[in-house]
């Protein structure tokens, strides 16, 4: 971390300078990782908020507490000039963000399809929605503000609107084409 | 473009490095382009496809074409690595950024709540819904996987799964909270 705030650009964070930084062994690193991109990740993972504790109580409840926490990972981006400068430096690391997907994203999206698939069989996600597209539409929208739009509003109740417009969709009550 | 597929990197791109390779003095440069980021901003969109013509026949055609767009470009963009390198770049450049942002990413996003006003207007979508949020949760749903996933599927009906399911929304018809 101390390096990272003092500027260091990912590339020339070598596991050496990073053993002499905190001065230790190289031995020393490698016992807990095995590679540079393994440390960063963890780096990165400390720094950012914890996975969330879902309810459980229903689909919408556990959808509206992992959008909090990607609103929440959003904000702790835009406070940290440091973690934002590591989140645009990894995008150009094949590595290190494929280190990152594999450790960070791809567990959360497993998570979020998993909670998808119970909503799914308990009747509150319809049954002929792809699970993989209604998991983008939820975080899509959310993620398009946390990570593309950096000006972009985060109010509080932003999951929650996010859940239930998506959940009781766009279209107008009365001249919608469900069967009524 | 040559520099580009070159592999010269966006911060080494000078606009005395442009002229010098396109066999021009920097002045034939600088009546055209005020400066490297407005020139480069120009190269992109010459790589680019070309901003869609709206069908203006329903808010509903109107968003399935805005939205074809934005996969197109994403599918332009993958099989291009020398245009895929320079959105990576851009990113971490906030001057560039700031010109493609103001004259690329503004106008498509002022298009797209222009689509959704008169949406409302006209009755198909929602009063109560807010233009913005209503806006992220189309787009972000197609740029999660154009941007953000490099592998993720983008099947040619798309757009139209994206733009139908978010006005249907994705709870079950008959345990809707719907006024029925």
């Amino acid at each position: 971390m101390q390096l990272l705030e003092d500027g260091v650009p990912l590339a020339e964070l070598s596991i050496e300078r990073i053993a002499r930084t905190a001065g230790v062994g190289k031995a020393t690193i490698y016992r807990r990782w095995s590679g540079k991109e393994e440390l960063f990740v963890d780096v990165l993972r400390a720094a950012e908020p914890p996975d969330p504790e879902l309810p459980g109580t229903s689909m919408r409840d556990d959808l509206i507490v992992l959008l909090e926490s990607l609103r929440r990972r959003g904000l702790v981006s835009r406070a940290s000039a440091i973690l934002h400068n590591v989140y645009v430096q990894m995008k150009s690391s094949p590595r290190i963000w494929a280190a990152y997907h594999a450790s960070v994203v791809a567990p959360r999206r497993a998570l979020m399809l998993e909670v998808l698939r119970r909503g799914q069989r308990d009747g509150e996600l319809r049954e002929d929605i792809d699970l993989e597209l209604a998991n983008d539409m939820f975080v899509g929208a959310m993620l398009v503000r946390t990570t593309m739009r950096p000006q972009g509003d985060l109010p509080e109740d932003l999951a929650e609107r996010i859940v239930d417009a998506t959940l009781a969709g766009l279209r107008p009550v009365s001249s919608g084409t469900t069967s009524h």
